[in-house]
């Protein structure tokens, strides 16, 4: 038996705070067990009611005859931890603090959550909340709905998380609109115990939960979720809607429930690593849901479109193509069989246009016909209200086709309200094409709200073809995500002692950056490639060192304070031999002499010549959340001012290296365009694991920055030109807590 | 009286083709004609028919013995020209051809409207369509429905112009579900007579038409339509949908309507000119509509949120925050004023939390506040479905205080459905807050479908926080569109005459490229600054013409083929002097001999040195559809990757020029960063308007580009680098039709 159990799964339950008034929280909540017929005992509890919606109250827990497995608190907060206590000597193992009140309103909230946490750890409980609208659990077995929703739960197979009370009442009632139902539900409130990641460890191994969806305000521990989630997305899909987007809508969140100003890149990032589907909106989670709550994957992004109007379908098209979508090509066979089923004005085309005279029957037909071809991994199929054809007849043909085959068929049926609402009264005679979902079940008697199970009997609907088109792609994205194979952070051969030495003498005296000397060396150790430091005073030297080098070399003028070079041709570039080397170095002294610059002048440095090299920027910074994030960028002045980056938290994988390059705007580039070869991607991605294992040994480095770092088509030529190292020794001792 | 007004305002009516049989298009028509209460004359036409839906029923449009305004074919294809001449002799001026089967399905029905449209253009006659699904006038003297659409329309001041059938039902029924009302409707299927543009000249002076939505999939005359948006855009808020959008869209676009594939930068460019807003689905389209149609111009972008939730607060403000609006900041009165109102565990802060307890009460007081301050401009209401709060009477509250004042007032109402199905039950008794629309009529009688006027008794409410925020942006938009400065092109003093003889000698020769020099010579007739040709071909010579330029100067090696200069030290830059000069070519001719490449050498090109430059593009490319486009970009490599580009119809106004560099994405760089200064933008900006200005003259340049141009902080340093014209003699005579 999980821990969780005694919250989700009780036998007994006490609702502390149950009220004689209708529309009291305290009223609502014994009214929706009752009303969702619990499969257990319940037990009011109300110092000042003799009895509470037809039953018995008793004037504390401690009076209570049976054991409790769950006590719900819905008392004024002054009143919380005297009823915990209370729980506690009775013994109580599970808590559902519904009341408010707490860290999200002020100080003294704050510092009351702090008492009711430890009172809660002292008696070994399990809590939910507070700050909560409570939680939901339509397994027939249980049937618990102890929420103030205003409307019964739906049975189904999804587990939904939400930080939010108020959008938790929002989503059960969008979700009987969506027609997706639910296995459990957790309002999680302030989460001062449990937390989004017990509820992902409680539905890893949960037969019933095929699915998560989350809405969250802020991450608690977001190590934990990386590590759970990367886990439970290789078997389960997670899409979440994460707000505190914008720094102003995280300052909102901050002032309104606690939460810590989090940056969205690591969201992003931490999303990105996890195969967690990020949806922007609530709207955008449902779409996605219904689709993958009820269809199988697909195999690629190749979608046929079904039409009875041309409008739709060329939106459809828009929406798909521009999002990455590809429109399957038929084969010649396909083609054929298409042309005995489509009107005569119509051709066999992808959209497929049926012309507004399609029955039912012509859409089963081509649907067939279309789910046969091996090159169409999907199908959209459109349906605009025709006069003379019934669109739920429509539907439940395309419905029946689709549950024949393998491959997902979502549906844009224009003014869809109307149709799921006829649906849903007669869909329990259909079957399911979901295998893993359970919706044979019975209402439990006839004076509950009756059952509803939409998923899988009839395909998912949509109302505009830009939403069927969305969902399409989190499904294209997710049998993405399962392919992916699991990999560790390899751990490259460095020096790690050395870097330590360098980093304890920086901390020993007490500075907070590396001098140019230091990083090169750190550099070194880690094996990221620098430039030879190779000075030379006089022109003779400057010939043997360059010979050293190799020819050709690059001489730069090494000037005491920092100048623009070219401005007086302080940069000599493809010096092929020892004469063009003492040339370039007389030249360049005379030049400085013409400007007067010469107590500026130091001598020169020597690169070797760098040829097809492109600029890019790789980074780490801390961040007081996740922790450091990796970042990648192109390089150069313009690229900067379009922030063309991206962020992964560390370590990263080789895979994620690898993506974060694919996933900059700038990735053309460094592939090579206009006939240029393409940089070493192979060692670029190196050095981002190099990049993320110092990062990663060295997790006090606040801020790190290679900036440019020079990537060539060879290895042996490319090389970080600058970098700086500015660690944060307060992180020292926050780490190591 | 307009000549649209025998069509949309018809005193009498004939349906050639009306059938006996409900389901059919003929049977259909009729019945909403009769259902809506047409204000005037109906005439069933069937020579199978003795009559139809209790009406007599006519052999023959010349058996009715009245004059008739309007004819209604719904005919087969093949009696529709026969129907035309009759018609023709009976005189009817207006024509609505709901037949289908003409150039949208092959080459046949192509020929067949071909004569259908001279047969029209002969009588004299206008004509909605072929392939419509009909028109509406819901104006209560007339109450035209001649749709087959199942649902009656609501009346309301909007103007709808649909290029799709099939979309045009849809809309219909979504302008009932989102409770946005019509003037008129306009299916213009075809378009082979009337078109989009006639409809807007009809509605510009038209006082029941407040705004027009278009869905769109081809441009028919997209000059005339810039012309004819610019000025309508100025009064009323034009929005639209054109979809066909990515180049797979566009195909299926051509396939199915016979509409042209058209470039989208094309479509984006002309409605961004003419201050037309567009909408990327249907739905955005309701979500715009619904706001402008209903509520005043917000002066600027900075917004109050109002919530009970915090969760949905957040979601508003990165909304709001990521798509351009500010948060506003409230006066020391404001915060005073709301802390008597808001529960003491709230602060007044921006979103404004009123909490799960907030009545309608509480939220009619602190709007009020809200909408006194004077830094706020518009206010978003938020309301979650608390359980004893009953969101109507928020959302009739919230309603009242809106309406007295001359802001905007948006609300995000989850469960939004059903506050409004309850609302339009009662709506009738409230007073309006949008002074244009007439909504106090009664419905004609008890049978008719009772009359729904939702537009100004209640604020718009959305589903979602991003739809309201998507619509507050899109007022903003076009309270921005609203406040344009009307502008006509410059036309800039040039010497028009040489361009001409260049282009008639390139023209004679049978040429469609210029030479250098031609390029040289017309850039310089169009004052578009070009470097000086300045060849030499011994050091001395170069040291006398360096002298004439001026120094600095840059000296590059000029060699018969193209070779990348920097690889040999072609380049020299920044040559102070005689000497500098001297010295620069001969050690570059000494480089270029140990390279073997003597032969290649022909003398050097010198320019002035240029600092502080910024590349950029600029380019004119000639769009079957749009005609000349101008398109300006960033430079470089990278930037070109990334296609960081904008194009805009040409002529261009000095205004559009402007926006065009500050819409890339590079423009902060333009501007300068890293204390870099600006460049000249508004040198750039007349660079920008020659090129139109050239264009513009010499329609018949295919393609011009101009890359790269070198902007720089003066005017006098700034030049095209490199450029190139090619022209397309075909245009000549396309054009001169």
């Amino acid at each position: 038996m999980h821990q969780l159990d005694t919250i989700f799964r009780p036998r007994s339950i006490a609702i502390i705070g149950a009220s004689q008034f209708p529309g009291k929280i305290g009223w609502e909540i014994v009214h929706n067990i009752i009303k969702y017929e619990f499969q257990g005992k319940l037990f009011p509890v109300n110092p000042r009611a003799d009895f509470v919606h037809s039953m018995k109250c008793y004037r504390s827990v401690v009076d209570i005859p049976d054991h409790i497995d769950l006590a719900i608190l819905s008392v004024p907060r002054s009143e919380v931890l005297a009823a915990v206590d209370e729980c506690g000597k009775k013994g109580i193992p599970g808590l559902v603090v519904i009341t408010a009140g707490f860290k999200e309103v002020n100080q003294e909230g704050a510092a009351l959550e702090k008492q009711l946490v430890e009172k809660v750890r002292y008696y070994g409980m399990r809590m939910v909340g507070p700050n909560c609208m409570g939680i939901i659990n339509t397994d027939p077995a249980i049937r618990l709905d102890a929420t103030f929703a205003p409307e019964l739960p739906v049975r189904g197979s999804v587990g939904f998380i939400s930080q939010s009370g108020a959008l938790g009442v929002t989503i059960l009632s969008l979700s009987r609109e969506r027609h997706l139902g639910f296995s459990m539900f957790a309002s999680i409130g302030n989460k001062s115990n449990l937390s989004s990641n017990d509820l992902l460890e409680y539905w890893e191994e949960d037969p019933d939960t095929q699915m998560v969806l989350l809405y969250l305000e802020n991450f608690g521990n977001p190590r934990k979720f990386t590590q759970l989630a990367r886990r439970f997305t290789r078997n389960k899909p997670v899409l979440a809607v994460k707000s505190g987007r914008t720094g102003a809508g995280a300052k909102a969140a901050s002032s309104h429930t606690g939460a810590l100003v989090t940056l969205d890149v690591g969201t992003d990032a931490i999303f990105e690593q996890c195969g967690v589907l990020r949806a922007n909106t609530i709207d955008e989670l449902f779409d996605y849901a219904t689709a993958l709550s009820s269809q199988p994957l697909p195999a690629d992004n190749r979608v046929a479109i079904l039409t009875n109007a041309g409008g739709p379908g060329i939106m459809a098209t828009d929406a798909g193509v521009s999002s990455g979508l590809q429109l399957a090509e038929y084969t010649s066979g396909t083609r054929e069989a298409l042309r005995k089923i489509i009107p005569p004005e119509s051709n066999p085309n992808n959209p497929l246009d049926l012309l507004a005279g399609a029955t039912p029957d012509h859409y089963e037909k081509a649907l067939d016909v279309l789910l046969q071809d091996p090159g169409v991994s999907a199908v959209l199929v459109i349906s605009v209200p025709p006069i003379m054809v019934d669109p739920v007849k429509v539907a439940t043909a395309v419905s029946r086709v689709a549950s024949r085959f393998s491959k997902p068929v979502l549906g844009c049926f224009m003014g869809v309200q109307d149709i799921l609402r006829t649906i849903q009264q007669t869909s329990q005679s259909f079957s399911c094409n979901a295998g893993h979902i359970r919706n044979n079940e019975k209402p439990a008697s006839k004076t509950a709200d009756p059952e509803l199970h939409f998923q899988g009997s009839v395909i998912p609907l949509y109302a505009f073809p830009e939403s069927a088109v969305r969902a399409l792609n989190g499904m294209v994205r997710y049998a993405q995500i399962r392919r992916r194979t699991y990999e560790e952070p390899i751990r490259f051969p460095v020096n790690k002692t050395d870097t330590e030495n360098i980093f304890r003498k920086v901390h020993t005296e007490e500075r907070s950056v590396l001098t140019q000397r230091e990083v090169h060396d750190v550099l070194v150790a880690y094996g990221i490639p620098v430039p030879l430091i190779c000075i030379a005073k006089s022109p003779e030297e400057a010939a043997v060192k360059a010979r050293e080098i190799g020819f050709p070399v690059v001489m730069k003028a090494l000037m005491k304070t920092r100048q623009h070079k070219s401005d007086f041709g302080g940069v000599a570039i493809d010096l092929r031999n020892t004469d063009e080397v003492l040339d370039a170095y007389r030249h360049m002294e005379s030049r400085i002499a013409d400007r007067d610059l010469t107590h500026e002048f130091e001598g020169v440095y020597l690169q070797p010549m760098v040829r097809g090299g492109k600029e890019v920027i790789l980074g780490v910074s801390y961040d007081n959340t996740f922790g450091s994030l990796l970042m990648f960028g192109m390089g150069g002045i313009y690229v900067e001012t379009m922030k063309d980056t991206i962020f992964r938290t560390i370590p990263i994988t080789n895979q994620d290296a690898r993506q974060m390059i694919e996933s900059v705007k700038g990735y053309p580039v460094l592939k090579g365009v206009r006939g240029e070869p393409s940089v070493d991607l192979s060692f670029l991605a190196e050095i981002l694991q190099r990049c993320s294992q110092l990062a990663s040994d060295f997790y006090f480095i606040r801020e790190m920055e290679i900036n440019p770092f020079v990537i060539t088509p060879e290895q042996n030529t490319s090389l970080a030109v600058d970098a700086r190292i500015y660690p944060d020794w307060s992180l020292l001792e926050k780490e190591s807590v």
